[in-house]
């Protein structure tokens, strides 16, 4: 298909993309190896926060891995047409952390919804440390 | 939100509703971390196939993996509405491996199209040894 091109993306176009928040899926080093799950996020601050149950499987997993230095996982969001075979993908890498009550508060006021029903009380939040993406298109 | 549920789909629901093939995201071990892409899938006798370009970043980075023992990635897709707050997600967990030329004609007539432009001839199996799902809908 030599009328498409990829073209990669900076990291302000990134931001630009994915700041309206939805869905986005983490993938993260779990009890079964490698998952990937689909969460409702927003991009606030300058990170993905997105909201998770306590004590529910992902934040088993997660909270077994941010107990460990080092522990990073990746979030990524897309939005592909495949009838026009065009869209682009963001890649976020980076650690993940819980996000403290006092922090709680701006971050319901930024309208974070979980995606799944059932109490969500637990705040995740990755912290960018690289942030790829790329557009596939007509040239 | 009480007129929601989540409900765990078994395998042969996930396998039915990935099997029309169209955009998932594999998550591996890269250079850089953990690593989420989008490729064009399709479910080719019993496992997910994609198609990638030879020496490209992602058959780099895989085939570093394939070379060693017991290197896993995950597959996920799924179909979410954020405005009716439904729908459902499929995790395929397995290895990868290349697939033999010999094999490649049967997976070029089932007609497994690459997402991206350019050569993209090398082709990847990931074989389930764990499939799960959900999906988010009305009680």
């Amino acid at each position: 298909m030599p009328d498409r091109v990829i073209e990669e993306l900076d990291e302000a176009e990134c931001v630009r993309l994915i700041s309206p928040g939805g869905v986005g899926r983490i993938a993260y080093a779990g009890r079964f190896g490698l998952a990937v799950l689909p969460v409702s996020y927003k991009w606030h601050d300058g990170a993905i926060v997105f909201r998770t149950a306590e004590h529910g499987p992902l934040d088993e997993d997660l909270r077994t891995g941010i107990a460990h230095a080092d522990y990073k996982v990746a979030f990524e969001i897309d939005d592909y047409d495949l009838a026009d075979r065009r869209g682009w993908s963001v890649l976020i890498q980076g650690p993940a952390h819980h996000v403290s009550a006092a922090e709680c508060t701006a971050i319901i006021e930024a309208g974070v919804e979980p995606l799944a029903p059932g109490e969500r009380e637990l705040f995740v939040r990755i912290v960018p440390s690289r942030i790829t993406g790329r557009r596939i298109g007509p040239g």
